[in-house]
């Protein structure tokens, strides 16, 4: 597609655009406090009545149990694929306001940044795919693809009631693909399309011993210490390497793709920049793996807490009792988080010690989730960044879960293009939140392109 | 001895010793709480004023930096051993007094057990050596042997100042044994002599991996968690079944003896009713020793606490970047602290994983003490127990540290003879402390016995 008359139509209504999103921005939906609420009301019904002025089809704000989803569609691009934009309108809290250089919801352009809580993550970029909507609708008289739109408003506070809202909408919401545009390019005029999350399965493990701690002079030596138990059970499940011993934990691991590596290495993350920035002497992990392989493409077992006798100041002699620990793994595909559980019970309990009883809870898990990277959709996608940007896309996998992303390859079976435009040191969740504007502009062009070329795809035989 | 006219003497003055007791239990010396201060001080007075109307010499109330010390002597038995009498006349804090029955500082009698804090810690065992003294005196008309007393009131509290009193009166304090009546029987109607107690030495472990917690996705997998370098070189300390691997440690340790294993074998220790007690299916611990054997005779090494990352309720995906533990180990003859915490260091530098640093920091240690349990002054005092008490008198040791047993051991050089008539069923720390006025009367006996027999001995050769 020629960008020429996407150009000319963003530079005519760039200040129109931005007073738009001011008044967006300016809504303070802050979803985790309550004295919020009639401004995620206010913020729903703004997104409600732009869908409506691009003549999208019924627009309704669904309630959720919580703060609820604004849903659109238009589906008329008859024989074209069908795209689920996802964004959400909610807000993270504004403290330490003192940190503020301007106030977070009066938004403030300064060296052609944005600034105000939500500018990146995620207003600024949900504002993105409405605009270029309107934008193929004025310049092309119509849409290339169908569009479906849900915007939520608990993205912030761990999208609690998205999930059943998409099992009960299943229908209504089925797609071909989901684009999202809620993550980072790689660097400052650096692309990138993150094809993959690692998904999440954790435990806590208590051990008991005796039924109180006990004085360590009297009783030390001649009964188990809750503590040494449980440190014998955590030591078991690592080597001195970091490779994990649990018994049939890589067994489902997707190998790394030579591909993959290759497109990692070209990334040419710099680890000694990482050593200074942690104040390590050097990084650890699984041996023949670079940093961004382990952290992005292999599963984890990572102790988060650990806690058992006295931990004050000083001294005290005791044998404790009882002690815990809180273990997460960062699963990648294909491991299932309900396996990996298993498997973790099963090691506990071989290498539980003598003298003491272990129970182990469960915490909420997420599915690791992968498209794989030359899957045509991400890479028309790649292909859109370079057009506008003029230099390669990375291919990344993120480290960490984007729970709803897990649930929405789960439940809607479809491919989940992540495209960002956001950049990491833009202080989402901080003070002093900003949106570079040379990448809203470009962003802008690159999802026109995108939803124009995604138009020349057959999807039916690519996607599933 | 004879122990007819002592007999008499006791049943004689029984009524009027018991209300001197009382008078002395009256006084509220709490030595942690610093609105007691006046009461420490009237109950160093009521001493000296006791041992004044003994004839004992040179009675002083020496200050120390905090409580003073009560000080006298009777030096006229020449020729003959000299023994140093140790005690204290701080009492621990009362609270939460609404569990006493009667009034801690009003003593009373019920059932023949007398009630009051310090009935038997430690207020009730120093007056019997008083009286004991008084006695001798009595019925003798002088002593059998040269006494010294030396009347602490800060043992409650750790006898933070006696140890610089000691080491600053070597000379003054010098005998040729220490005499203590302040630890347990075995039993109801069991002596028990307590000829050895373990040291301590401990340390605190602190790991340092990265400058902060991280984001456990997206570091997780490539940089040390701080929690699991702990955790591996807590493992490297002990196998599974409780042996200790740190090298050299078991070098000095004086191994049992047949006879003291016959000995502790013959206490008939119910270690089902233990497992009971504790709640555990089994006891655990270094393999081919009995429970009582692991606890009196043999070293320990115990994390008694443990921190590091997120302890709160549920999930928190944090790559902890900090973690530590606190580790004590109980020392027995003739280990050294200082050498036990060298081993420990370089133990601890061995088993560093790779990506933290570990720091350790010594916290105040004590040396084991042993008295050989077939040293004619123990072998004396256990038979002077058997003709009260008509029972074999049990050899014990402690699994605990009084630090200021180590602190004689170690300062004047001498044996310390451990001869206590409480019960550990008598609340000692705890409301309604008592102390079963049978073994009250019995002790009296003993005492009176045991300085007679003493007096016997030549020293000389046997001693140091």
């Amino acid at each position: 597609m020629e960008l020429e008359r996407f150009d000319e139509y963003f530079k005519k209504n760039r200040e129109k655009h931005l007073q738009e999103l001011f008044e967006f921005l300016s809504i303070p939906s802050i979803s985790s406090l309550s004295e919020h609420k009639r401004d995620i009301e206010r913020a729903a019904h703004w997104l409600k009545r732009q869908l409506e002025q691009l003549n999208i089809e019924n627009v309704s704000i669904d309630p959720t149990g919580g703060h609820p989803v604004v849903y659109g569609e238009w589906l008329h691009a008859e024989g074209k694929p069908t795209v689920l934009f996802y964004g959400h309108y909610d807000v993270q809290p504004v403290d330490p306001l003192e940190l503020w250089e301007s106030e977070p919801f009066k938004p403030e352009i300064r060296e052609n940044k944005l600034y105000a809580r939500g500018a990146s993550d995620d207003k600024g970029q949900v504002f993105m795919q409405l605009k270029a909507v309107e934008a193929l609708f004025d310049v092309l008289g119509s849409l290339p693809v169908n569009v479906k739109f849900l915007y939520e408003g608990e993205e912030e506070i761990g999208s609690p009631h998205l999930p059943s809202y998409i099992e009960k909408n299943k229908e209504k919401l089925s797609a071909d693909f989901i684009l999202i545009t809620d993550t980072s390019m790689h660097g400052p005029g650096k692309p990138a399309i993150c094809y993959g999350l690692r998904g999440l399965a954790g435990i806590q493990i208590d051990v008991q011993g005796a039924n109180s701690d006990l004085h360590s002079g009297l009783y030390g030596g001649g009964v188990q210490n809750a503590v040494h138990a449980l440190v014998e059970i955590l030591a078991s499940f690592r080597d001195s390497e970091g490779n994990i011993l649990v018994e049939g934990f890589y067994d489902d691991v997707k190998p790394l793709t030579d591909e993959e590596r290759k497109a990692f290495a070209e990334l040419e993350f710099d680890e000694e920049a990482l050593k200074k920035e942690l104040g390590v002497d050097e990084l650890f992990g699984e041996p023949g793996y670079s940093f961004l392989e382990r952290t992005w493409a292999r599963p984890t077992l990572e102790i988060n807490g650990i806690f058992g006798g006295f931990s004050g100041e000083g001294i005290k002699t005791v044998l404790p009792g009882k002690a815990g620990a809180k273990i997460t793994c960062r699963l990648v595909p294909d491991q299932e988080p309900d396996k990996i559980v298993a498997l973790l019970r099963k090691h506990i309990e071989k290498h539980t010690p003598k003298g003491v009883t272990v129970t182990v809870i469960e915490f909420d898990s997420g599915a690791p989730y992968l498209t794989p990277f030359d899957h045509p959709l991400i890479q028309t996608a790649s292909k859109s960044y370079e057009k506008v940007y003029r230099t390669p896309t990375a291919f990344t996998r993120g480290g960490g879960s984007i729970p709803i992303v897990a649930a929405f390859d789960q439940m809607l079976k479809v491919p989940v293009v992540l495209m960002g435009f956001g950049l990491t040191t833009e202080n989402f969740h901080a003070p002093n939140e900003h949106f570079h504007l040379e990448n809203f502009d470009k962003g802008l062009r690159v999802l026109c392109d995108y939803l124009f070329e995604v138009s020349k795809l057959s999807l039916d035989k690519q996607v599933k």
